[in-house]
C-alpha cells in the first residue's frame, strides 16, 4: 500500500515515479558524511539498549520539537551537565514521546521514524498514546537479537561505505579496530578539525595541547600548528578518509600573511584572542585546508550557516549539539572570492558547499558551482533533509548548476537505524522530481534514468572519492 | 459549480481535500487578529453607506493596485489630508473601479471581492465594466437591510470571537458599550503601545501626554512610564483582552540598563532623540513588553519588516497607511537572542511572530519556533495573506516548526463583510496542502482531519487564550 | 507528441494550458531587450559560420556548464586575449561538446538547443555523442542556405520588433544601414551608458573620450558630461529606440550636489576616482537617467546585482562576460527611494527593474510595483530564464504586483537562433500557469485568455512603447 510513498498524485507522474524509484531502491548505500559513532562497529557484539537509548536521547531532532511544546530535556532522560537527576524511567518516557508524536505530523521525522519501525523493525504499528507500550515491547524484542546489533544491520542496510566525522586530534582507535577485526564492512574517517581551526572554540588550548600528543609535533607557533595539520590529514588518509569537514559561522574567507596568522595564533595562545581574530583566523585557515586539498586530494567539505547552542539555559544544562542551533543567512558569492582566487580553477580538487540559507540555492550556489570547477553542491542541509527540502533544492540547483554539480546525497545522521530510511526519501524524491521532468517531456526517459541513478548512488560515490 | 474552488485539479487530492474542508467550513470563526473598528459593532443600527465607502475608501489593498495603475486616489474619492475636494460621485468612482477590475485577475482582492459579493451579497455577477452599475445597485440594497448591519452580519458570519487593535491610549468606550449592551457578540480588544513605545513616532509627545491622562499616572520619567503601560494592559485585560500587539521596523532586541533607558526617554520627551535611540529604545521596551507577559499572561504579538508610508507625496496628501508600505528584508536569529535569553523557556507565555520576509520561514522561523518554547509563528501577513502565500507558508514552516507551533489563521482586516471570504481561503487552502500530504502517503487521514480542525480553528483558539 | 511540452500532466490543467497556448502560440515576438548584433542584419548576406561559430563560441551559458567540469575554455575554440591559439577543429570541437551534453539535462540551455534544433533546423535527432557528427552536417547544410540568414529568420521568426543593445558612445551604423536598406525589418536601439556612467569602468577615460568624439561636445566637466549624454539620447530616439539600459551591482540610489558630483568627475577623469566614488556616483546617475526619462519618455530599464568576472583567471584568459557572473543579494525599498521620492509618481515615465535575487519578487518587487505608478517587473533574468524561474516568477509577483504592472518577455540573448525557442518557452510557461489558476477556480477563461495575451505578447509592447 506505501509503495507509492511520496510520488505525485498524478497517474501519469506516478507511474513514472515508481519506475525509476525501482531501478535505484536496491542500490547500495554510499555515506560519504554523518555522524554515525565507530565504536558502534568496532564491538561485533554492541547492543543498543533501550527504545529510548536507540531512538530519543541522542536524536535532538526528536526532542527539540518536544521540548518546544514544554517538556522538559529532564523528562525525556536527557542527561544534565551538572550530573542531576533526570527521568530513567524509559517506558514512562517513551509513552510521553508517544503522547505527543502527534507534534511530528507531516515532520521528515515523524516519516523517517515510521519507515524505520517499518523496514527496519518490521513494526507497522502508528506512533501514538495506545500503541506506546506495544512498539517498546516490539523494539525491545528485536534490540536482544543478533541481528539487530551494527555489523549485522550494515550488512543488511547494504551500506557499501560509511564515513565517520572525527575530531583532527581523535586518535581513530576504532576505525584502527574495525580495520584489524577482519570483519568487511567498510568504515571511513573524516578529518574535521574544527576544534583546532576556530580559535574561539571552547577550550581551545586544550585541544592544541592534544594536537601536540597525538602529531608528535609539538604545536608552539603557526608554523607547528600547520606542520601538526598536516601530520593529522597524512594519517587520516592512511586510516582511509578521503574528505575532511569544516563548520564555520559564514564562508568568510581571507588570506593573511604569515605575520598576521602568526600574531593570531599567539594572541589565541594566550588566551587574549579577539571576535574579530577568530572571524579572520578561521577565514585564513580555510584557504589554508584547500591549500591542503590541493595537495593531497582530499574532498573538502564546508558546513555554513548556523547558530550554534543559540539557547543559554540549555547550552548551560546539557551542552552543546542539543537542538538549540538554528540558521542564519548566508553570504557565498564575495566571500568565497579569495578562495576561489586561489584554488577555484584547480584541475584536480573538490570543495563541497552546505548551508542553512535555502535562498543561496538558485542565486549564489548554483551560479557558482555552474562554473567553477573544484566546487559542488551538498544536498540538502539539516532542517532542509525533508521531502519539500528536497524538491526546493532540485528546483533551485539543478537548471543552473545542472545535475552533475551536485555531490548526491548524504545521511549526514547520528541516528544509525534511521540511514536506509532517509537514502529511501532522498531516491523516492528524485524519482519523483525527475518523473514530473519526465512528464512534461524536459527530459526523456533515458535521461531520467541516467539522473535517478547519479543522484542514488554515483554522484556521492565520485565526488567523495569512494 | 465552484465549492471545489482553489483545490488541486487532481482527482484524487481534490476528493481529500474535499472531504477535509467539509469538517471545517461551518466552524465557528476565531479572529484574535485584526482592525475592524469597534464603533461598527458598539452602534446596533450601524449603517455602511454606500458600496464605495463599504468596499473602496478604506481598503488600501484595492487602491494601492489601481494608483499603481495611473488612477490618483482623489479620483478614487479618498479624503485628502489638506481637505481639497476629491471625487465624490460614487456610482462614478464604482463604474471605474471595474473598469479597472481585470488588474485584479489571480490577486487575493480579485478572489476575496468575488468570494465576498457571492457568499456575502449573493450577487453572482463578475466585477466589469458592464456589471458595475447592477453590482452597486445590488450592494446598495442589500445594506439598507436590518441584515447587512454589522451585529447582524457578526452573527451570521459565525464569529465565535473578534479581537480589535487598540491603541494604548485608547479608553476602549466602543467596548464598554458592547459590552455593556447586552449583546451576545464577544469582542475584545488588543492592547497596541506602538505610539507610545516608538518614541519616532509622528507628536509621540502627544501621545505621552494622552496616556497621562487615561492613566492617570502623570508619565515624566521612565519608570512611571512603565508604570502607565502597566497600569493600561491591566485595564485592558479587565475589558477582555489577551493580546498584546508591537510593529517595529526589525526585530532587534537589547537591553538597556535603567540609565540608559532614562536618558533616551527624557531625550525623546525633550524632542531630541536620534534615529540610533529610537532603535534602541523599541528593542528595549520589546524585551520589556516580554517581561510584562511573563507576568500578565497577555500573548505579545510581534510585527516586523515593513517600511511604512514609503510615498513621500501620498504621505504627505493622504495621510499614513495608504497603501505604500513595502517589505524589508528581517533578521530573527540574533536580533531576537537577548529577549530570548530572558523569556524564551518561559513556561507559560507565548510570543507570536510575524514577518514580512518570505525567506525566514524556513531559516529563521521555523527553527526558533521548532525549539523555544514561548515562540508560534503567525499565519502569512498582509502581502501574503494569499493563495500561494499560504502555501509557501506551509511548505516553509510545518517540516521543521510542526504544525503545533504555528497560530493558526488571523484575517488582520479592516474590510469587515470580507472576513468570512478570508477564512474560507485558509481553510480551503490547508485542506488543499493537506490533502497533498495525504496522497502522498506523508499523513494518514486520520492526522489530517487533526490538523485540519486545528488549522481552522484550534490553534488560533488556544495560542490567543481565546 | 512534444506538442503538450512543459505543460502540467494533470488532463485538466493540460487541455486547459493547450487551449491558452494555442491563442498565443503564432503571435508575432516583440523583443524589447536583448544582444542580438545589429551587423547580422545590416548585411543581408550575412553567414553564420560553423555550428560552433553559431552555437557554442558565443554562447556563456553553455561554455560556463562544460568549463565547471573540466573542459578548458581552450578546448572549447574560445579565444584567449592573448591570441594564443585554441582549438581550431570545429567538428571535434562538437564532438566533445556532445559527448558532455548531458550536463545540460534539465537545464533551459538543454531545452532550448533541442527546440531551436527541432523548430528552426528540423533536426530531431538529441545531442549524445552518437548522433554529434550527423547533426553537425544537418546544421552546416541548413547554414548554407539562403533561408538560414539572419534576415530571412527574422521574417520567419515572426519577429514584429528587436531591441538591441548599444553603447552610449555607439554611432549606431550598423541600424544606419539596416534603416537605409529598403528592408522591412525593426531593428531599435537601446541607449546603454554604463561604460560612461559607471566610473570604475574599465577604461573608463577611454569611453569619455570616445563620447567626446561621437557627441561632438567635449566633455571636461559635469556639465558637459551631461549634455553629451542629453545629445546621446537624443540621436538614440532619431534610430528608433524608445529604451534605455543601465547595469549597477546594486539599486543605490542618492542625490548627489552638482559640487559633489562635479568633484567625483573630476576625481575619475584624473584616474583617481575610490570605489566608494563610483558608487556614489552610478547611485546619482541612475537618478539622473530617470530625470533624463522623465523628459523624453525612454523606458528606463534597471538590471542589478550582478559580481561580474568573478573569476579573475578567465577574465584575464579571456576577458569580460564569459560565464563567470555571479549572482547576489539585492536590495530595493530602501535603495529606490531617493529615485522614487523625485519621480516615483511621475504619470507618464517607465521604469522596469530586473534582478538576480528571487527572494525580491515577493519581498520587495510586487509590493513596490503594485504601488508605484512608474514601476514594471521585468520578467525573470538570466539564470532565471528558466522553465522553473518562471513559474516562481509569476508565483512571487503576480498575487501583489498583479499582471498588468509587469512588463511582459524579453529574450535577452546574444543567441540569435534560440530566440523563437525562448520566448515558446514563456508562452507555455504562462499558459501552464494560467491553466493551474483556471482549473483552481481563480480566474475564469475570459480572465486567462486576456492574460495569456497580455504575457505573450502586449505587456512588452506596451511597456516599451513599441
Amino acid at each position: 500500500m506505501m509503495e507509492d510513498r511520496y510520488f505525485s498524485p498524478d497517474p501519469a507522474q506516478r507511474q513514472v515515479a515508481r519506475t525509476l524509484y525501482e531501478t535505484v531502491q536496491s542500490l547500495p548505500l554510499i555515506c560519504p558524511h554523518g555522524h554515525v559513532e565507530p565504536r558502534l562497529l568496532a564491538d561485533p557484539n554492541y547492543q543498543f539498549g533501550s527504545p529510548v537509548d536507540l531512538l530519543i536521547i541522542p536524536d535532538h531532532y526528536i526532542f527539540r520539537m518536544l521540548y518546544s511544546q514544554g517538556i522538559s530535556l529532564e523528562a525525556l532522560g536527557i542527561p544534565r551537565q551538572d550530573g542531576a537527576a533526570v527521568e530513567s524511567d524509559h517506558r514512562a518516557i517513551w509513552q510521553s514521546v508517544c503522547d505527543h508524536w502527534y507534534l511530528f505530523r507531516a515532520t521528515p521525522t515523524g516519516i523517517w521514524v515510521r519507515d524505520e519501525l517499518s523496514d527496519v523493525f518490521g513494526i507497522d504499528l502508528k506512533m501514538n498514546t495506545a500503541n506506546a507500550q506495544a512498539i517498546y515491547d516490539a523494539i525491545e524484542e528485536k534490540l536482544a537479537q543478533p541481528e539487530f546489533r551494527p555489523r549485522a544491520m550494515f550488512e543488511r542496510f547494504n551500506i557499501e561505505v560509511l564515513a565517520t566525522t572525527d575530531a583532527a586530534t581523535d586518535t581513530l582507535q576504532y576505525h584502527q579496530v574495525i580495520k584489524e577485526s577482519g570483519w568487511g564492512g567498510r568504515v571511513v574517517p573524516t578529518f574535521r578539525p574544527d576544534a583546532v581551526v576556530n580559535i574561539d572554540t571552547l577550550n581551545w588550548g586544550n585541544h592544541i595541547e592534544k594536537l601536540s600528543t597525538v602529531s608528535g609535533i609539538d604545536v608552539t607557533d603557526y608554523a607547528s600548528y600547520i606542520q601538526a595539520l598536516e601530520q593529522r590529514r597524512a594519517f587520516f588518509k592512511t586510516m582511509g578518509a578521503t574528505a575532511t569537514d569544516h563548520a564555520a559561522t559564514s564562508a568568510y574567507t581571507a588570506v593573511l600573511t604569515d605575520v598576521e596568522a602568526e600574531t593570531i595564533f599567539q594572541r589565541a595562545l594566550a588566551g587574549k584572542a579577539t571576535a574579530e581574530d577568530a572571524k579572520r583566523f578561521t577565514g585564513h585557515m580555510l584557504i589554508e585546508m584547500a591549500r591542503m586539498s590541493s595537495e593531497d586530494g582530499l574532498v573538502m567539505q564546508l558546513h555554513v550557516g548556523a547558530y550554534r547552542d543559540h539557547n543559554q539555559r540549555i547550552m548551560d544544562g546539557f551542552g552543546q549539539n542539543m537542538g538549540a542551533d538554528i540558521p542564519m543567512t548566508a553570504e557565498f558569492t564575495r566571500s568565497l572570492k579569495p578562495l576561489l582566487d586561489r584554488y577555484g580553477n584547480h584541475p584536480d580538487m573538490t570543495v563541497v558547499l552546505f548551508n542553512l540559507d535555502e535562498t543561496n540555492y538558485s542565486r549564489e550556489l548554483a551560479p557558482l558551482a555552474g562554473h567553477y570547477p573544484i566546487l559542488k553542491l551538498g544536498p540538502p542541509w539539516w532542517f532542509f533533509d525533508s521531502l519539500l527540502g528536497m524538491h526546493r533544492y532540485f528546483d533551485g540547483v539543478i537548471e543552473t548548476a545542472g545535475l552533475y554539480n551536485t555531490a548526491g546525497f548524504n545521511d549526514d545522521t547520528r541516528a544509525y537505524p534511521s540511514i536506509p530510511a532517509r537514502h529511501d526519501v532522498w531516491r523516492r524524491a528524485s524519482a519523483d522530481w525527475l518523473a514530473d521532468k519526465v512528464v512534461r517531456q524536459i527530459i526523456d526517459e533515458e535521461d531520467a534514468a541516467a539522473m535517478i541513478a547519479a543522484m542514488a548512488y554515483k554522484l556521492a560515490k565520485s565526488t567523495y572519492k569512494l
